[in-house]
């Protein structure tokens, strides 16, 4: 997906929501785990319900390994299932990767050729061999963490250097080398609040995919105040507040429900910026 | 596994070896691609051969997820059958993972409670609630990224604050903050040299997991002189050099040759450290 096709959708459905599937075997609605494949039931339930109100899709992979083979399987058919049904949605792996070279190139692989999903959150921590591998994908997107949403983004995200750059400031800096708005995102919570200012000095032109609004706390009007760029350049995911908002056998209408509540939140700030 | 059990494998072993089960199915041998699952035979026998002279098993799990859930069956039988045949080997996921916390805390679980694996590689940047999730399991690790053996460990790692501290000791610092030398040990690459010194100031009893010995070009003398501590406090990763020293049907004698001369060596470097 380039990201001119990311931007017709997000004015086409006036919408820039992406749905977080961490699907957890504990928490999806207990008639469920009469189906053979509960995990996918649910996921297929809630994409089917959700899909008018979303640009994007995230499944989250430690809830899909923590299952471990049968996880995978249902990962697997989650992927297929949304390229098959939903091909103008954009699929995100999270999995925060990142390894040397070579190893990365393996788990660029199996996200890009093998399960076929879009986008891939990478860790940037080993540097520029560990995310580069990740780039030789027409189409294919690296979303690599700048400034995270949880408390532990303070230990070392927010460090200084010398010349006064922190960490995050220095991750967006130097990966601008490996890729352009074309091919890179970053991974800003919505916690962060006016942080997105300075990030926005930085960089101006790329989608930036927002955790942390609803369960994390975050504001989507402030996030949407300080983030948003020419091109919307905003991708906010919502996981648990959407997927659990209801656990008896309602609970795909009650997801499209929350889910239409913040895509109309959406185009009223899509609105304000005149999409 | 404890700190105590670790160390008298090592004095009983006179080895401090990890052997890397980087198994990919385009490099074993071909003949191995007739059976039913030609990952774990290639395990299976790589284990078998090279048990007597290591202390650890490290698989690296971007080359099992690359075969999708083929792979992640291959890899639930190599951890099977290492716990039950070789229960004093410490097993190594290799997985780089760290998350939000209630993530962390699923990929804990997995690797924990359900894989059963006593150590996991975790990354740094996202700070402490990404990290303790890993640290409630009695017997089992946390292997923190500190100073990687890849070119792009410059990128970031290296980068100085306004004291002049870098990343990679703000890491070493602040994780002593959350777990101490049993439960906790530090990724260090071989390919670091006199860093090792400066490691040990910051962390002198705990243990280091060392790639880049072998095919990355790291030196196994010059981390043993800078590395070494009372405990030994070195498991040193080689992946490559001994599981496809040869593709032919010898591979897992020649595999087991290989081990025994690294051991051979690492029993000099214990004998000179009066081990």
């Amino acid at each position: 997906m380039t990201r001119e096709q990311l931007f017709e959708q997000i004015i086409k459905k006036q919408s820039f929501l992406c749905v977080g599937l961490d699907t957890d075997i504990r928490k999806i609605p207990q008639h469920l785990l009469q189906e053979e494949d509960p995990i996918f039931s649910f996921n297929k339930a809630i994409i089917d319900a959700t899909a008018a109100y979303c640009v994007a899709y995230k499944p989250n992979l430690a809830f899909y390994e923590s299952m471990g083979v049968r996880g995978w399987i249902s990962f697997e058919k989650t992927i297929q299932y949304l390229n098959e049904n939903y091909p103008e949605q954009m699929i995100i792996a999270d999995a925060k990767r990142g390894d040397i070279g070579n190893t990365s190139a393996m788990y660029a692989r199996t996200f890009f050729e093998e399960i076929n999903v879009d986008a891939v959150t990478v860790a940037p921590y080993m540097g520029e061999d560990s995310v580069t591998p990740f780039l030789g994908y027409e189409g294919k997107w690296v979303i690599l963490l700048a400034l995270t949403s949880n408390k532990g983004s303070h230990d070392f995200q927010l460090t200084e250097d010398a010349n006064g750059e922190k960490l995050f400031e220095k991750v967006l800096h130097k990966s601008q080398e490996w890729a352009d708005a074309n091919q890179m995102m970053y991974v800003v919570g919505a916690t962060q609040g006016k942080a997105f200012e300075d990030i926005r000095r930085i960089a101006p032109d790329h989608f930036l995919l927002v955790p942390g609004v609803g369960a994390q706390g975050g504001s989507l009007e402030e996030v949407c105040k300080y983030g948003m760029n020419k091109n919307c350049g905003l991708i906010v995911n919502s996981s648990r507040a959407i997927i659990y908002a209801d656990t008896t056998e309602q609970y795909a209408e009650v997801a499209a429900q929350k889910a239409k509540e913040v895509q109309e939140q959406m185009a009223a700030e899509l609105a304000k910026a005149g999409f």
